[in-house]
């Protein structure tokens, strides 16, 4: 068995309920197949402002630097969205840690469990086999450019700006994954209007040349917006920008049945970062009714990628769809056209699937 | 009858086939209702550049000065997609000239003829009853911010900038615009990473104080490109800036069963631009496929709010309405499900909207 550590970091709202089933996943993992897992628990967000005044505690970040690999929740808290003049806020913990790592590429793989095809606003001869995984550049764009607001408070502006090599290393991670699929890679940017997405398509367009064997098309964020719920199963490998990227991959959610399904994993330099798509959800948090199932995949995505444990992961991943096959399903994920389903809060979803790992 | 002129710019690809329908529309209606169009004809984008080296010649805006409302077309060629640095591109016209007229306010209506509840890719159930007006502010954002490529070629940014007066005056349109509707208006922004969406946010705030009687809600970008698709019938107004409002537009038109059915309103200082939301579409340019609703509807948004001529907008919007109930489509709204639609093409389609204008 391997020896690992592993930091959890629940973050706020539902980040807080939902993690818990991701890491008592890992823990039966660890057990079932001899494996030494040992957890660290570490603050960000909202509850680390609340407890240090500082989003990402430098303690949150040395404990990351010396873990394995890192199970997050989710950020974010109504207070700040409220208000938009408060300085010091819980996402620029999650930035900041994104940033530090060098976890510049997030894998978002989108996927819907056959028992969910009913689940989703979208038709299901639409939707059935439908299978994408997205990659997002995470450490550039206007997410981390210059960020400006004049002493008059009147003019506010952030600096969109990618570098050459950037855009290389993500592409370079992108088309090396189409090549183990279908062989499709999709680049999403705005290079009709934009000088950084002109940058961007020149790059991909260079990088391409290097995976012959891989065909290559270029699209407009916007027609790609439409596209994904128009014909969803066109694409195979989409690759694009931090800010294109978590406007589609949010999108892309639909394709999943819910938003409560998706995981991701962020890698890049060293530790790996893995993470549900939903964020902290306040208008839910505290009612025991979130989907754990993203937190538990992030779990099967922590396993599979950072410490390669393929056989593990699949397990992980069957558990979830067996347990949705025996018709249990949290409120997010229930056919309001059936009765056979049985809503269970999270907890008891939890529960489900522990039992079926065992 | 009033007297008005027209201008006319089909602009590129598929705008050449449209723009002339809703060109015919404009007439019949004069026709019918005893006005005077009088018709200039304009040129921009690819063809301008072809023609002049510039994608928006001086006759053209002094054209677009001198009338009283402009229809447009469309615009952009797979060449300058293919080609990102390439220095003269047909979408600087557009830009150009929205800026030049100061059309700060683009009007987008997203409602789905009950006749195309089967067309989109999204459940007829979750369609049923959306009605949404999207505001795209239209003259700021990352869009007109500074851009630079530094002498080296390997880093490319753009400025996304807004100013106050700016979010200002597009809210007060929207809130205007959701009084005289289901009274509830929706802002999206990224208000928790960018600082211009922090603005943005403030000033919505500010402008919701004197429209008590409307319900405002904030949203970040990745969620309303979900909820968008999840729960379409949520929205009622939803005003945004430039970026995001290009995305969730071409997004909504899987709401109104297809992109060939959207028009929308450039508004602002003077002269108003109507333009169908599908782009120039070289892929199906040429092929007299494309479908001329999207034009038609254009000039029946030109009739109402730049003339004020209502029942003439109304008649126009009637005889589509006509059309697609005895069955007429054009390819992109055709139900693959039923045997009972008649398939044509943009000529064919345009003059059954004409017969039922009369
Ligand atoms: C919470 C927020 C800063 C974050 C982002 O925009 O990156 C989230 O939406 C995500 O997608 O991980
Ligand atoms: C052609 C392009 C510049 C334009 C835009 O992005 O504004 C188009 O997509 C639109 O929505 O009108």
């Amino acid at each position: 068995g391997v020896d690992k550590k592993i930091l959890v970091i629940p973050g706020d709202g539902i980040g807080q309920e939902v993690t818990a089933w991701g890491q008592k996943v890992l823990m039966a993992i660890a057990q079932n197949y001899h494996h030494t897992f040992t957890f660290e628990e570490g603050i960000m967000g909202h509850v680390a402002i609340e407890a240090t005044g500082n989003p990402l505690p430098d303690e949150t970040l040395e404990k990351a630097r010396r873990s394995d690999a890192i199970l997050f929740g989710a950020i974010g808290h109504a207070k700040y969205d409220n208000d938009p003049t408060l300085k010091v806020r819980p996402e620029q913990g999650l930035l900041k840690i994104r940033k530090e790592l060098g976890l510049y590429a997030n894998l978002r793989p989108i996927k819907l469990f056959d028992e969910l095809l009913e689940a989703s606003s979208i038709k299901p001869e639409i939707l059935r086999g439908a299978d994408i995984l997205f990659f997002r550049e995470l450490t550039g764009d206007v997410y981390f450019g210059e960020k400006i607001r004049t002493a008059d408070r009147n003019t506010a502006s952030d600096l969109m700006i990618y570098h050459r090599y950037e855009v290389e290393r993500i592409a370079r991670k992108a088309y090396e994954a189409a090549r183990t699929r279908r062989k499709k890679l999709c680049s999403v940017d705005k290079a009709n209007v934009l000088e950084a997405s002109r940058l961007w398509r020149e790059v991909v367009q260079e990088v391409a040349k290097e995976y012959p064997d891989v065909e290559t098309e270029h699209m407009f964020i916007d027609n790609a917006a439409m596209q994904l719920i128009k014909d969803p199963k066109r694409f195979d490998v989409v690759v694009t920008g931090n800010l294109f990227g978590d406007i589609l991959t949010d999108e892309a959610s639909q394709i999943a049945g819910s938003m409560g399904m998706l995981a991701s994993a962020s890698v890049g330099d060293s530790t790996g970062f893995y993470e549900p798509i939903h964020g902290s959800a306040h208008d839910i948090a505290g009612k025991g009714i979130a989907n754990p199932l993203a937190s538990i995949l992030s779990a099967a995505l922590l396993l599979d990628i950072s410490f390669g444990l393929k056989t593990e992961s699949q397990r992980v991943i069957k558990a979830v769809e067996a347990t949705l096959k025996q018709g249990f399903r949290t409120m997010d994920i229930a056919n309001k056209h059936t009765v056979n389903d049985c809503i269970m809060g999270t907890d008891a979803m939890g529960a489900k699937v522990l039992e079926n790992l065992n």
